[in-house]
C-alpha cells in the first residue's frame, strides 16, 4: 500500500473528494426499507434529486453505476431494431454507442474529432434527412469526461425543434450534474442519466433517470426487455417513498446530506459560478505552462474537467505515475485513442481554491519532476485569477440566490 | 423520527445489522478505481468472495441489488424463449419468475404452498419427463427469505443428475450465503445469486454471480440481450482486480473487512454452527409460546430467519407495528399472501446471544402488548438452550478450524 | 483479541454505550479553537450543560476525567488543612476521601456499610456539632457507582440548612447526572461533579463542575494551590464560547450531539423516566433470581446501575468471566471491600428495553452456565413489567414535556 | 457556519489535521476500561510512546490537555518555594513560568525577545552562578509555538553538565513529538510534557509525561500537592496497561492508529525528515515573499511551524480573516506581544507536499487580497524546492530505515 501522509490528492475527474460529512451520514446502521423512516428519507431525496435535475418530472433512482442509467435510458424507451443518432465526442459517447448497439439498436455514430461537442446544425441536418422519422432517439453526452467538451444541451433541443422532429432526446449527464448548469425541463430532455460519485459528492454506487412525461409514455410501448431497470416498477413504490427492490440505503443517507450541502447551503447557482471559477483558473495554468488544451471550441470548455494535450514525444501516463509516486495525487488517464497523450485535472465535487492550488501545483512540480517541456507560472497565472476582487467574491447563501 | 433511545434492533431478515468495523471501514474516502490501490482491493474482495461461495470457478461483483443479479444470471446463460423450470417455493421465488418472464423467457412453475422447499424427487420427475431436453435451466432459492425454508441444493443436484438432463442449475442464495453452508462447487451448481446486506453483513448495493465453466460456456451463446451485467465484460479487468465501469468503492471497502472477519477471524464454520445455534433458539422461543412455525419440514428449517405463524384472528402487521413502537424493533411482514398471517425473525449476520434474547424478549413481549393469545416462556426455553453447555462452547477460531 | 460476532453489551455502569451519532459527531475534522465555529460550539454546550444540572449557575468543562473535576472542586473552594465532611458510602466516596486528604484537608469520614446512602440526619447532627464552624465543605457522592445506592441531597440540602451551618455542599453525579433527577439549583448545590462517560453518553475524556455563586465566591480566597483546575481562567474565555487552554474539541462535538438527544429530542424528565423504568425492571429480575440487592433502602435504590450480591460460596468475578466469555457482556465488578461479593449491571445512559432484556438473559444464562443457585425467570419478571401497558408508554418527546 | 465547499486548511500549529484512519479509530464503541481488551491497548499505546520519546524510561498518559502536563511535570518533582530557571523564548514559555508562579515556585525567568531559543551558554552560566544548587530545575519549551523556534535541548543539557548542576532539566514538547528529533534518553531529559493534537495527529485531550528516573526519584519527596497528576498512582496499574482514574478510552484507540502510521508505516526518521523538507519550503516562499522570519537564528528555525512578520502597519489578524473568509483556511495567530505583528503557519502532523503548495498559495493570494505589500514568487519558490529531486526522494519506508 502506498504511503499517504496527509490527504491524497483525488483529482480525476470523478469519483471525486467525498466530504466529510456525507461519509459520516452513510455510516450509520442500515435501516428497514419497508418503514416509515426510510419512506421519509426516499420521499426527501427523490423531490432533491427533482431539484438538481430541475425538472418536476419523475426521477428514478438505481443502486447501480452510472452504465446502469444509460441502459436504463435506452431499455425503457426504445424496441430492438430502433435507430438512435449518436455522436462521437469522446470515449463515453463510444462507449453508450456499443451498448446501444449490444442491447441490438441500430445507433448511427456521427464521426467526431474529440476535441469539441455535438454540433447542433448537424443535428438538425440528420434529422431533416430522417423524413421518415427512423430515428427513434438522439442521444448526447452533455459533457465528455474524456475530453472535457461540454455540449450544448439546450441548442441541441432547438435543432431538434426546428427539424420538426419527433426523436425523443437522451442525454448523460455524469460528469456535468451538480457541477454544470444543467436543465432537464426548460431544456426538454427526455431522458438525463446521472451517477452519484462526481458532482454529487458521493461514493460511486447510485444512478438516475430523469424522465420526461413524453419518455414514460415511450416506455409504455417499449420493447427491449428490461426488469431491473423497468421505470415502471418504480413509479408506485417510489410515490410512497419506498422502492421495488431493496435500495443502497447507506448511499441513500450520503445522497441526503449532499443534497442538503448543494441545495440548502451552497445553493446550485453558487456550485455552478465555483465550477466555472475553478475550470478558469486551471485553463488559464494551463496556458501559462504552454501547453495546450484538449477542447478546442471555448463555448464547450468544460467547468467540471481539464484534459491537457503532452508535448509531442512525451508520454500522459509516464506523468501521471510520477505525479502519484512524488505528490501522491491521482489525475485521469487519455482513453482510448487518447491514451497516453493527455491527462485530465477533475476540479469538480467538493473542492475549493486551495484545493485547485494544491492540485495545480503537483502538476507544475510533476511536469519537472518528470521532464515535460513547459514554463513555469501556471500555478501563479492561476492564483492571480482566483485572488482577483471581482471572481473571488465570497459564494452567495442559497437563501440570497432566491 | 422515530425517538431511537439506544439501538434499534433490525430483526428484519435483511438488511442486517452492520458491525461498526465495516461501517467504519466504508467511511474512507473514495479512491481512483484506476490505480493499483484499488487493483488490490479489488482482487482481495474478488478471491474472499471464492472463499465464501465455496467454489474455485468465476466470481462477479455488481455495484447493484440482489435483484440484478437474479437478472445476471438469466441473461447471461439463456436465450429469448428458452424453457427455465422454477419452484413456487415463496415470494421471492415467484418474483425470480415474473423475472424470468419480463424477460421473454418461458418459466414452468411448479406450485408450491409456501411451507417447504424444493421436492428434489419432483425435480427429477420433471426432468426425466424433459426427453427433449427443452429445459435449458432449473432455477432454485436455496432460502426462502419469505418463509424460512432452505431447499437442499446438494439433493436437486442429484435430481438433476440422476435425470441425465443438461438444464444449467441456477440458485438463488441472497438470505443464506455466509450464514447457511453453501457450496458453489461440491453441490455442482451453474450460477449462484447473492447479495451484501445479509449473511456478509454490509448495506445493500452489491450483488453477486458464482459462475461455473459450464454457466461460462453458456453465456458466449446465450442471445438474452445484456450489457450492463455481461459476464463476459468483467472478465478482463476483474483478472487485474479492476471492473469495466465504476465499481461501487466504499461499499467493496466494506465488503473486505466483512470477509476478514468472516473468514480469518471467525471462519466460515463458526458462522454457519452459530447460525444454526440461533435458529434453533428461535424456535424453541417460538413453540413455548404455543406458536406454529411457517415451515413444515425439519430438514428445511433456514438457519438466518424463522417464520412464524399468527393465530387464527389476530393480524401480523399490528403485533409487528406494536413491536416497533413499544420495542423499536423491526421484523420482517408476511408478503402477499402471507400479509398478516406471519412475522419473520431474522437472526443473521452480525449477531449474538445477547441480541438474540433482546430479539425474542421483544416479539414475548409485543404479543403480551398486542393481546395476541400465547404462552409465555418463550425467552426461557431459548435462553436454556443457549447456556447449556455443550450447544454454547465457544467458538473455535478459523486457525484451530482449519 | 476477543471475537465479536454481533455488538458487545457494555453493561458496566460506565462508560457506558455511545450512540452511533455522537461517535459520528466526534468523528470530525478537529477544528481552530480560536475560531468563531468553535465559539459557537463552545457557547452552546456551557448552555446546554446548564440545563443538564438544572442551574443558572456557571458551569466548567474540564479535558479530563471525572476525577480531575473532584480535584478541581476541592482545589477551588478550600485552603490547606480545611475539614471536610465527608462519609462512606462506598468506593468512590473513599478515593474521593484520600483526594481531599492528598491535598492536605482535614477529612472526616463518616462511616458507612456501603448498603446505604448519606444520612441527612447525621449530616444535621454533625453539622449542629461544629459550633465553630470549623468545617468548610460536605462532600457527597450523589449515586455510589461502586453500590448503586443513591443520596437523598435535597435532604441533605436542608440537613445542612436547618443546623445553619455555613459549610458548602460539594457533589458527586459522575456516574447520576442525565441518568437520575438532580437539580443543582433547587437543592442548593455548591458545586456539582460530572463526567462524560456515564449518562452523556460520551466517551469519557470530559468533566464537569456547576459552580453556585457562594462557591465561586469561595474560590477567591481558596489557598489550595491550582492552576488547570483554576475556575477563575476559565471565566473570561468561557463567556465567549472558548477555553484558557486547548479544549478536547472532539469531544465537544460529541457533546453537542448528546445535548441534543437529551434536551431537545428525549427530554429530561423523559430521561429520567426511563431510567427509573429500567432500575426497577432489574430490581425485579434480581429479586426473582432469588438474589440479594446490596442497596437496603428502597427510597434509594440508583436509577442507573443495580449492584447485586452473589450467594455465600460463590465469586462474582468468577461469573463476570463467564459472562464475557460466553456472552460477551461486560459487567461491573465489585470493588475493594465488595471484591468478588457483588456484581454490578449498568443499566444507563443510551439505552432501550431490549438492550435491558438482552442484558438480564446474560446474566440469567451466566448464572446457570456459572453453576451459581438461583432461580429462573428474572428476565420474564423483567419482561412483565416491561411490557406492562401502564409503565411502558411510549416516551413523551420534549415539546409535550414542556 | 461557514459556508466549506471542500476541505477546510487546518494550518494553525495545532491542533493538526486528523488522518481519516485516526479519526475512524477514534470512532469505535468505549470498551471496558477494566477488562483485557484494555489492558493490551494500554500497554501497547504505552509502548509506543516510548518509541516516541526515545526513552526506554516511564511513559505517563494523562487525559488532560497539554497544559495538565506541564503542571504534572511540576507537581511531581518540585516542593512549594522550589526556585525553577526558566526562559523567555515566547508566550508558552511565558505560561508556563506563570503556572509555576501560580503553583508556589520561585521561577527565574531569564529574558528573551521571542526571536531566538535558550542560549546554552546562559544555561550554564547560570548554574554555575547557583553554587547553592537551589535551582531544583530548568525547565525549557522545545519548540516555541509562538514563535517557531526550537531550542538546542541537546546543548542545553551540555550546559548544565558543564555546570556540574543536579538541577533536573524539563522540556516542553507539545510541538515537535513526532515532528521534530527529539530524543528524551540521549538528550539527558528528566521530564518531558507532550500533548496529542500536534505531531502526533490526534484531537486534543491527551498529554504525556515521560520521566527519567532521576525524576521518578525525584517525586518521592516532591511537596507539591497533588493527586490527579500524581505519577506514582499511575505506575501499577500502567504495568497492566490499565489507569488509576477512567481514561479517555476512545483518543487511546486514535493513538495506537497514529503511531502505527508513524512509527510502523511511514517511521519517526522519515517523519523527521518529512518536516525539514516541509519547513525549508516554507521559509523559501517567506523569503520569495521579501517577508521576514521571525526565528532569526537558523539553528533554530522550527520544522514545524513558520512564524511570519507582517510589514511595518499591516495588521496580521486583518491578513488571516482575508485568508479565513476568502480561501478557508486557519492561520496561527501573532501571541500578546506579538498580536497583530505576525501570523503563524503550521506544516505539521498529516501532511504532505500538495497540502503545503495549497496552503502556501491561500497566503500568497490572501497577502494580494488583503493588500500587503509582497512579490509573488512564493509558492514557485516552494515548489522549485520540492520538486528538486534530491529533496523530493519517496520516503525511505520503516523497514528500510532500520
Amino acid at each position: 500500500m502506498a504511503l499517504h501522509t496527509g490527504r491524497h490528492f483525488l483529482q480525476i475527474p470523478g469519483p471525486t473528494n467525498v466530504p466529510d460529512r456525507v461519509l459520516r451520514a452513510m455510516d450509520y446502521p442500515t435501516m428497514d426499507h419497508r418503514g416509515q423512516e426510510f419512506a421519509d428519507l426516499g420521499a426527501e431525496v427523490l423531490a432533491g434529486m427533482q431539484r438538481v435535475f430541475q425538472t418536476e418530472g419523475t426521477v428514478v433512482i438505481y443502486p447501480a453505476s452510472g452504465t446502469g442509467a444509460w441502459e436504463a435510458a435506452l431499455v425503457n424507451t426504445l424496441s430492438p431494431g430502433d435507430k438512435v443518432l449518436m455522436f462521437e465526442t469522446g470515449h463515453f459517447a463510444t462507449l453508450w454507442m456499443k451498448m446501444a448497439d449490444s442491447l441490438g439498436l441500430d445507433a448511427e455514430f456521427v464521426p467526431g474529432d474529440w476535441r469539441r461537442g455535438v454540433d447542433p446544425a448537424l443535428v438538425e441536418e440528420k434529422l431533416r434527412a430522417d423524413t421518415a422519422h427512423a430515428v427513434k432517439a438522439v442521444c448526447v453526452v452533455h459533457n465528455e469526461t474524456s475530453t472535457g467538451v461540454t455540449s450544448r444541451i439546450g441548442e441541441v433541443r432547438k435543432a431538434i425543434d426546428a427539424a420538426g422532429h419527433p426523436a425523443l432526446l437522451l442525454v448523460d449527464t455524469i460528469s456535468s450534474l451538480a457541477s454544470i448548469d444543467y436543465r432537464h425541463d426548460a431544456w426538454g430532455v427526455d431522458v438525463t442519466v446521472s451517477g452519484s460519485q462526481k458532482g454529487l459528492m458521493l461514493p460511486p454506487g447510485l444512478s438516475f433517470n430523469a424522465v420526461s412525461d413524453k419518455a414514460l409514455a415511450a416506455s409504455k410501448t417499449a420493447k427491449l426487455t428490461r426488469s431491473y431497470w423497468d421505470w415502471n416498477d418504480m413509479l408506485g413504490p417510489n410515490a410512497k417513498g419506498f422502492f421495488p427492490y431493496t435500495p443502497a440505503t447507506n448511499l441513500l443517507y450520503g445522497l441526503r446530506e449532499a443534497l442538503t450541502m448543494l441545495l440548502e447551503e451552497e445553493g446550485l447557482e453558487n456550485v455552478f459560478a465555483r465550477h466555472d471559477r475553478h475550470a478558469e483558473a486551471s485553463r488559464r495554468a494551463v496556458r501559462a505552462w504552454g501547453l495546450e488544451l484538449l477542447c478546442q471550441e471555448p463555448r464547450e470548455y468544460s467547468s467540471s474537467l481539464t484534459a491537457v494535450l503532452m508535448p509531442e514525444g512525451h508520454d500522459a501516463d509516464a506523468l501521471r505515475q510520477v505525479i502519484l509516486e512524488r505528490f501522491d495525487m491521482s489525475l485521469g488517464a487519455g482513453l482510448t485513442k487518447l491514451a497516453g497523450k493527455v491527462f485530465r485535472i477533475g476540479h469538480l465535487g467538493a473542492f475549493n481554491d486551495l484545493m485547485l492550488a494544491g492540485t495545480l501545483a503537483g502538476v507544475e512540480m510533476g511536469l519537472s519532476a518528470a521532464g515535460v517541456p513547459h514554463k513555469a507560472g501556471g500555478v501563479l497565472a492561476a492564483m492571480d485569477y482566483l485572488s482577483g476582487a471581482e471572481e473571488a467574491a465570497a459564494p452567495k447563501m442559497a437563501a440570497a440566490g432566491d
